[in-house]
């Protein structure tokens, strides 16, 4: 059964190997999510360029594939990409931003999770109920539901592609579709800031890099945001201040703070 | 008449209502915008894939076109994006970014004008010189004249395309070509932080889709940013700073703050 | 011979003449290198459209190619620039970002450079290696290696393509090839920070377009990295923070600074 304990072993582990993570991503989040890589101890590359993504995914540890600002050619990048570390045995971590607002993006995501080889899908409640089938009206890409509805969306998401679904939400809901975990923790301000979500997904890319079992991985990458949202609060005035602590507090996060900060639970 | 009392009723109606504001802005502000609407109480979308454009128009209440990073795809995402706009009687707001540095910027802006529907052109004064086809060098995209300039160009601009006209410069000027205003107020700062301009665009957008009166938008706008920019100043020691402290004042200006550090006055 | 004199009066000349800077980069680091030139003194251009490079490299002193985040077109678009900037006789300079890790990257550098009129190239240790031809593993785009390394790499590479190589690293490397500097400084933060070597590449524009000695413009370059690196740790608390003190310190540096945290030596 995981615990608190995986979280801190899982952040540990990255701070102490570096995994590369290779991420094809937004424009809108390339550089915060760069900064979240390097300040959590891992080494992000972001590349999109059909010609290089071999070589490259070739030293990561972890592919990362984040649909927020589409076009065919990214698509088709996305979609190589996949292939090309399902067949190198690197674990794919996708975020399905802004799906069920768009057929491009519901129908893209979808697509990718049909061709197989997607470890962790980590959305929040409405693109997770997009993605699921379950009608949701997706407004913006920061919607946020009742942990009801995305617990059971995880769960059909997770058995349907067999793969872990982490939702994140005021109480974050993770699962392999058997066995469901909660976290608690984080801040206000998270919902306040772009591109916090596509940084737990760029953390899931790290954990599962270091940590074999997903579900793992899974639930330390988001005890991680947890972590470091009620860290970085304590120190901030704003929205503003609260992107630049969160930084800092990925960075120099102890055990204390886990221990402090996150709740983990199991949903009986 | 539009007065400070016009700049809080605006702003709090964003915080009230979170209007989502769909952007084809450039790659380099993309996150600082997406921030700034966040921070303002606004929900950014941001996409240029012609395939999801009707959709995400659809639920958006503005829409923002930025030409700070072109590309032909680019335009034709934004020509489209205009059009579909258009037709769903959505406010467009435009960026002209750079125009009279290249034709190709002068020209993408001068034939969005033309095909109509622009609500509010929001540029700095060289490039709104540029588009009323007044003489003026454009060096980078950070120039600045004097405000009888702006005044003259703003106005012919504005009744050319029926729109409304906002110059930012350290005095705005903002006219729909019949009355005009001023607004005195933000930080030597902003010149030194890579895309104010473009969140002030941005805004422009977000007061648009909670305001019918463009004029008003447009002022309350610009008030917005001269009041954050006012109020980040008082805490900054240098741009950098300055940057992060901004998006904290978006997010906690009071209407105290607002009479305190804005002046709005109607050019007699 | 040059000193850390040299330092000063660059920076003091690009605060004096705010020289234009086009860079056509990556889409990771287009905002803060943005932020960094303009809180140096110098006016960024970000722009890639073949249509318009000729009207904006006229009116730019520099032109930056950074090959981050690559694609054909954009490689396309990088020769074209090297070209007009060549008959314009304006400096260019390039951060061969990766180059090591993929061929398209290594061969995409070193094409540039076969074509000529690349000023100066500013990379890590193992991308300045990679080409050189001297073999070397990259991992991800933040290895760090030894000094003689650096420096055996550095002069074969600037004596072949009679350019400026400038390696950063704990120690930076800048030679011609014929004499060699190395420069101490800056902060281990800088190494948690994407874009900081993209930054770096960005002031050797900056440094260029109002110094006409290669060698003279990448050290006062790599100087002012190293200061402002260093004034910023002393205000930090991670690396988030030190992003943001680091904009700071290069809007607000002394030349006490300069010789308080900067050491500047010829290797003999």
């Amino acid at each position: 059964m995981l615990s608190i304990d995986t979280v801190w072993d899982n952040i540990d582990k990255v701070r102490g190997s570096g995994p590369v993570v290779h991420s094809i991503t937004n424009y809108v989040v390339m550089n915060s999510t760069a900064n979240a890589l390097l300040s959590a101890g891992a080494s992000p590359i972001m590349a999109h360029a059909k010609e290089e993504l071999e070589e490259l995914i070739a030293i990561a540890g972890a592919l990362v594939l984040n649909i927020g600002t589409l076009s065919p050619e990214w698509i088709e990048s996305m979609r190589l990409g996949a292939s090309i570390a399902a067949a190198n045995y690197k674990p794919v971590i996708l975020d399905p931003v802004g799906a069920g607002a768009s057929a491009l993006r519901t129908q893209t995501a979808l697509s990718l999770l049909e061709e197989g080889g997607i470890s962790i899908v980590r959305g929040n409640a409405s693109e997770i109920m997009a993605l699921a089938g379950i009608t949701s009206t997706t407004r913006g890409v920061d919607s946020c539901h009742d942990t009801s509805e995305a617990e059971k969306a995880a769960s059909a998401l997770a058995k349907k592609y067999r793969c872990v679904v982490a939702v994140s939400g005021c109480i974050d809901v993770i699962t392999d579709g058997d066995t469901m975990y909660t976290i608690r923790g984080g801040s206000e301000y998270m919902a306040l800031v772009t591109g916090m979500g596509c940084i737990a997904t760029a953390l899931c890319g790290a954990h599962m890099a270091i940590c074999e079992d997903m579900l793992g991985a899974a639930v330390s990458a988001m005890g991680c945001m947890a972590a470091a949202g009620g860290l970085a609060a304590t120190a901030s005035n704003g929205p503003g201040s609260f992107a630049v602590q969160f930084i800092d507090a990925l960075h120099k996060l102890t055990e204390k703070d886990i221990n402090r900060l996150v709740e983990v639970r199991v949903v009986e």
